[in-house]
C-alpha cells in the first residue's frame, strides 16, 4: 500500500544506470541554472533603491542607481569570465568547496562550502518570497483578493511544498516542466524594456503615474559614500546564483565544460542588459520602493518596482499580468535551482565525510532526497522566521554569495601559481579575487548591524534583523563547526573500525543461553534445538515472577527441555530486565570465552490483531539488550497459522 | 532518568510477596466497597423526580416518591441477603461472573462478566460527573465561579486523572487517603437527614425557599403505571454498586468471608436509611428538579437534590457545604471503587483467556496497571461523549447492574437445586432472582428507547441519547463476542503450540548467512568469525548499488574476508529488501536444512548524535526480516568506543 502511493507520487523508481540519461542540453540547462540569477533582476533594483529610500534621499537623487548598476554589470562581467576559467579548470563540477579546497586548503573550501549552502537555502527563501510578492503585486489590482497578502507567508510554504515535491520525483522532470516559464520570463522581460526604453526615446510620458505624489516631503538625507557603498552592496544580490553554473557542470550533456561555459556567458549577458534595462527605467519613471516611506503619501502597499515599471509602460493590460507572472515562476525556478545545488553539494561534502553520509544516498528516482528535505525544511525556517519578507532576508543572501566568489577565484589565483601560469589567467582571477574580496568586506561590514529605518520594519518576532549579515556568517560558523566535527567522527569511526589482520581473526568460543517463559510450547522446543545445534553446552534461564508457577515449569522441562539445564532467576519485582542483566554480568565474570549468544523465541501471530493478545515482551527484551556489549541477539521465531 | 521519574510519581516498586499485606480490614475496607453503593444516594432520588416532573405529573402527587423509595428499599434488603449468602458460598471472591459462570455456564458467565465491566465504566463515568455537579451546584454561590459550570467536563476529565494516578500506586494507599472522606459523608449525610427530620417533626419551615415558586401551572401528567414503574426503574440506580463487595472478598482481611458479609449488612443499612431519608425530605420540601422544565419560572440552575435539601435544612451555613463537599469526595471514591474492581475481575478473566493476558499482569505496586488504564480511557470517553451529565449516563448504568444480579440469583439457585438443598437459602435466592429479573425487564423495557423531554437535553453531539438503556446492551454483546473471540484464539494458539514430543526434537542443520556492507570494518570480521563458530560454511552476502565499487569490496574481502565465500547481489533500484528476500526464497529452495540464520553486523556508536551519522540499514533489516519466516535473525554488533 505504502509502496503503491509512493510510486503514484514520485513515479516508478530508476535503475542506477538510468543515472546518465539525466543530463541536461544547453536549452534545458539555462532555466535550471540561470534562472537563479536572472530572477534577481526581480529584487535587485529595488534593493538599491530601498537603500536610497531609507536614507531618505531626496529622489531627485536616484539617478545615481543607474550608476551603481553600471558598476554592478562591470562586476558581473569580471565575475563571468572568471567562472569561465573555473569550468575549463574543474570539468568536473568545481565550484567553490572543490576549487578553494584543493588549491587553498581544507579550512577554506569549508568555509566556502557552509557559505555556499547557506546561500542555497537562502536562495530559496528569497525566491520564493520574492515570487509571491510578485503574484501579490498582480493580484492586489483586484480587490477581492487583497486579504490574500494577510497569508503571505504560508502562501510561500505553499510554494516550498510543490517544489520540493516535484523535485523528489527527480531532476529531469522538473526540467522539462520548468524550462517554459523561464523563457517567458526572459522574452517577456526583454520586451518590457525594450517597450519601455523605445517609449522613453520617443519621450513618451508612463502610460500609468506609478511616481510618489508629493516627491521631496522632508527628504533631507544627502549622498555619502557610505550610502553609495551600501546601495552597491545591496545590488550584489544581482550577482547571486552565477556561481550555480560551475557548482552543476556535472549536470550538463558532454561536453560538459564547454556546455556549461556556454550557458554561463549566456546567463551573464541577460543578467546585465535586464539589470541595468530595469534601473534605468526605474529611474526614468521616478520610482521610489513606496511602502518603506509611509510619510510620501502613498498608501502603503506592497508594490515591487517591477510591477511598477511594468504598470507604467503597459497599463494593466494583458502584458503587465504576462510579465508579473513569468517574475514569479522565474523565480520559483531560482528556487529549484538550489534543489539541485545543495543536494548535490552535500552529497559531495557526505562523501568527503564532513556531513552524514546519508545525504550521499541517491533515492528511488536519481535524486538526493535526504538533501532535498533538508534544504526544504531550512528554506521553511527561514520563510517562517522572517515572514516571507525578502527585503529582510537578503542582507543574509549576498555576504554568503561573496564569500564563495572570492574564495573560488582567490582558489584559482593560487592554481596558476603554482602551474606556474602567470599570463592573463592568472591576472584575470587576481582583479576578480580583488575585487570580489572588496565587495565582500563592503557588504559584511555596511549589512553587518547598521539599524536603519526600514529594518524595523523587518522582524523575527519581535526582535528587529537590523540587516542581519550576521545570522547568516553565525551559521556558517557553525556549519563549519558541524563539518569538522562530523570529519573528527569519521576519522576515529574509521581508526576504530580499522581492520588488524591479526588477533581478531580467530575462532569463536561462544556460551549459548536460551530465555523461556513460564510456559513451554512449541515455539520454546524450536529455539531449544537451535540453541543445541549451535552448542551442546547450551543452558536455558527463565526469569519467574511468582515462585508458586516453579514447579509446573520444572515438571513441563522435565518433559520437554530434553539435557538442557534450566535456571531460574527470580525476580520478586516482576522485572525482566534486572535479573537478566545482572546474570550475564555474573556469567561474563566466569567465562574464558568470546562471547554469549541470547536466543529470543518469539512467536509471529498470524493476524496484526492477535499482537495485542500476547505480551510483546520478546521486542523488549530485544530493544534493552541491543545496548548490551557482548551479546550476539538471535531471535527463533515460531509461526503461526491462523 | 525515566526510571528515576516513575519512582517519583508512583513510589517503590513492591515485593511480589508483599501482596497478601495489601488486604483490607473492614474500617478501611468500608470506604472503598460501600462508597459506590452509598454514593448513589447523591442521585438516585432526583433520578425519581426527574422522571415524574419531565411526565409533568403536577408535583402534590410527588409524594408517590416515597413509596417508590419503600419498594426500593425492600429490593435492597432482599439484594443484601442474596450476596450475603453468595460472599459465603464464594469466600474466594465471587461476583456475578464466577457464580453465573460455575453454576450457568460459560455463556451467563461471560453475558455477567460483561454488563459487570460496562457497569464498572460507567460508574466511574456517573459518580465523576455527579462529584463534579454536587462540587458545581455549592460553587454555584459564589458567582466569580460560575463560568466553572462551562468548563464542567474537563472538571471531570481532571478527577478521572487524579483518581487514574493514585490508583496506578497501588490500592492500600488509595484505601487510607479516602477513608476520611468517606466517612465523613456518611455521618454528615446522617446528620442532615435527623437534623431535617427533626425539624419536619416539629413543624418547621425550610430555612430558604427550595420548592418552585409557581406550582402546578400548565401540568396535566398524571401517574399511570407505566410512569410509576418508570420512576421506579431510575430509582433502582440507588442499588448499584451493592454487588462490589461479593466480587472483592479477597480484598478483605481474613475471615474474608465473615468480613466481606459484615461490611454488605453495614452498607445496605446505611443505604436504606439515606435513601429514604432523602427522599422524605425531598418531598416534606417539595423539591423538583427545576432544570428540566425552564416553564416553572425557576432559573435554569444545575443544583442537585441534595443540595437543594441541604439548602433547605441549613441554609448556606457551614454545614450545607460540608455536605456538599463530602458528596462531592464520596462520588470520587465511588469512581475509586471501580479502579478496584475493574481490573480485578479484568485479570480475572484475562487467566482464564477471555481478555488480553497483559490485563494480568501485576504492576511495579502490585496494581493492575494495564486494566487501571483501559477503565480509565473508556470512563473519559463516556463523559467526554455525554457531556459529563449524570443523568444522560445513568439510563445506561442500571440496566448491566440488574443483569449481574439476576444472573448471579440464578446462578445460586442453580448451586442450591445440584447441591440438593431445598430449604431457606434455595428460596431466597429463588425470589431474589426472580425480582430482580422482573425490574430488569422493566428497567430495560422503560429505558430502552423512550423519548422523555428530558432526553433532548442530553444529546451525543446532536444525536439525543434518549434513555438509551440499548447503547449499554450494544456495548455489553460486543464485549461479549470479543470474549468469545479472543478465547477462541487463545485455544487456536494453545493447540498450534502444543509441543509435539516427537518430531520436532531433532538435531538442526542450519544455513548461516552474513551481510556486509560495502566496506569492511572490525564489526564485519567480528560477524564472519562468529559465523564461522555456527557453521564452517557460512556464506557472506553482498547487495550491491553501485557496479563501480564492487572491484573495491573484492580486494577488500581477499584481504580480510578469510575462506568465506563472497556473493555479490545487484540491487539496480538501490534497495536492499528486494533483492535480499528474493535471494533467501531461492536459497530455501536449494536447501534441505531446517533453517537459515542470518547475521546482521551491526556497530553502535558511543554516542546518541552519532546515530545520525551513520545509515540505519541494520535497523531497517532486522525490522523487514522479522516477518520472514523460517529464518533466525541473528545481530553480532560491535561497540565504539568514542
Amino acid at each position: 500500500m505504502a509502496f503503491r502511493l509512493r510510486r503514484i507520487l514520485f513515479g516508478k523508481p530508476l535503475r542506477t544506470e538510468h543515472a546518465a540519461h539525466e543530463r541536461l542540453s544547453i536549452p534545458l540547462a539555462l532555466p535550471i541554472f540561470a534562472s537563479d540569477a536572472l530572477s534577481s533582476v526581480a529584487y535587485a533594483t529595488e534593493a538599491i533603491l530601498i537603500q536610497l529610500a531609507d536614507a531618505r534621499v531626496p529622489h531627485e537623487l536616484f539617478g545615481v542607481s543607474r550608476w551603481i548598476s553600471l558598476g554592478i554589470v562591470a562586476l558581473i562581467l569580471m565575475v563571468v569570465i572568471s567562472y569561465w576559467q573555473i569550468i575549463h579548470a574543474y570539468p568536473g563540477g568545481g565550484g567553490a568547496y572543490i576549487v578553494a579546497r584543493e588549491n587553498l586548503g581544507e579550512i577554506a573550501g569549508l568555509i566556502a562550502a557552509a557559505s555556499l549552502l547557506v546561500d542555497y537555502v537562502l536562495t530559496v527563501a528569497v525566491s520564493i518570497a520574492e515570487g509571491v510578492a510578485a503574484a501579490l503585486s498582480a493580484l492586489r489590482q483586484f480587490p477581492q483578493l487583497e486579504t490574500l497578502e494577510e497569508h503571505k507567508v504560508w502562501l510561500c510554504i505553499a510554494m516550498l511544498l510543490i517544489i520540493t515535491f516535484l523535485n523528489l520525483r527527480g531532476v529531469r522532470e522538473s526540467g522539462l516542466w520548468f524550462a517554459a516559464p523561464s523563457y517567458l520570463f526572459i522574452f517577456s522581460m526583454l520586451g518590457l524594456i525594450a517597450w519601455g526604453v523605445g517609449r522613453s526615446a520617443l519621450g513618451m510620458k508612463p502610460v500609468q503615474a506609478v511616481a510618489p505624489p508629493n516627491p521631496g516631503i522632508g527628504l533631507t538625507g544627502g549622498l555619502t559614500l557610505f550610502l553609495i557603498l551600501r546601495a552597491f552592496s545591496s545590488g550584489c544580490s544581482a550577482l547571486t546564483g552565477i556561481e550555480a553554473v560551475s557548482n552543476g557542470v556535472q549536470a550538463f550533456r558532454k561536453p560538459e565544460a564547454r556546455n556549461a561555459a556556454v550557458t554561463l556567458v549566456i546567463l551573464g549577458a541577460l543578467l546585465a542588459v535586464m539589470f541595468t534595462g530595469i534601473t534605468y527605467l526605474s529611474n526614468h519613471y521616478g520610482i521610489v520602493p513606496a511602502e518603506h516611506l509611509p510619510d510620501y503619501g502613498g498608501e502603503n502597499t506592497h508594490e515591487t518596482v517591477v510591477s511598477q515599471i511594468a504598470r507604467g509602460t503597459f497599463g494593466l493590460s494583458l502584458p503587465y499580468y504576462v510579465i508579473q507572472a513569468a517574475t514569479a515562476l522565474i523565480l520559483l525556478l531560482a528556487a529549484n535551482t538550489s534543489f539541485a545545488g545543495f543536494p548535490r553539494l552535500a552529497s559531495i561534502l557526505a562523501e568527503d565525510g564532513f556531513l552524514p553520509r546519508q545525504l550521499a544516498n541517491l533515492g528511488d528516482r536519481l535524486a538526493f532526497n535526504n538533501g532535498i528535505l533538508v534544504l526544504a525544511l531550512l528554506a521553511g525556517l527561514f520563510l517562517v522566521s522572517f515572514g516571507g519578507e525578502t527585503h529582510a532576508l537578503l542582507p543574509l543572501y549576498t555576504v554568503g554569495v561573496f564569500i564563495a566568489f572570492t574564495l573560488s577565484q582567490g582558489g584559482m589565483v593560487s592554481r596558476w601559481w603554482r602551474q606556474r601560469q602567470f599570463g592573463w589567467r592568472l591576472i584575470i582571477n587576481l582583479i576578480g579575487c580583488t575585487i570580489t574580496g572588496i565587495v565582500l568586506v563592503v557588504v559584511a561590514s555596511s549589512k553587518f548591524w547598521v539599524t536603519t529605518p526600514a529594518a524595523t520594519l523587518f522582524r523575527i518576532g519581535t526582535l528587529p534583523v537590523q540587516e542581519g549579515a550576521w545570522i547568516a556568517l553565525l551559521l556558517m560558523s557553525l556549519l563549519f563547526l558541524m563539518f569538522r566535527g562530523i570529519h573528527r567522527h569519521y576519522q576515529i569511526f574509521d581508526q576504530q573500525m580499522a581492520v588488524i589482520p591479526a588477533g581478531y581473526d580467530r575462532p569463536f568460543k561462544h556460551t549459548v543461553i536460551v530465555l523461556v517463559p513460564s510456559r513451554i510450547h512449541r515455539g520454546i522446543v524450536l529455539a531449544l534445538n537451535y540453541a543445541r545445534s549451535l552448542s551442546p553446552d547450551a543452558l536455558a534461564v527463565h526469569i519467574s515472577f511468582d515462585p508458586s508457577r516453579e514447579q509446573r515449569l520444572r515438571d513441563a522441562w522435565a518433559a520437554h527441555g530434553g539435557d538442557t539445564p534450566l535456571l531460574i532467576l527470580d525476580s520478586p519485582y516482576r522485572t525482566l530486565i534486572g535479573p537478566l542483566l545482572r546474570y550475564l554480568d555474573a556469567a561474563e565474570n566466569v567465562r574464558s570465552d568470546d562471547i554469549i549468544t541470547v536466543i529470543i523465541p518469539e512467536f509471529v501471530p498470524a493476524r496484526w490483531w492477535q499482537h495485542f493478545l500476547h505480551n510483546a515482551s520478546g521486542w523488549l527484551i530485544r530493544l534493552i539488550l541491543f545496548y548490551r556489549r557482548d551479546i550476539v541477539l538471535a531471535s527463533v521465531r515460531y509461526y503461526l497459522d491462523e
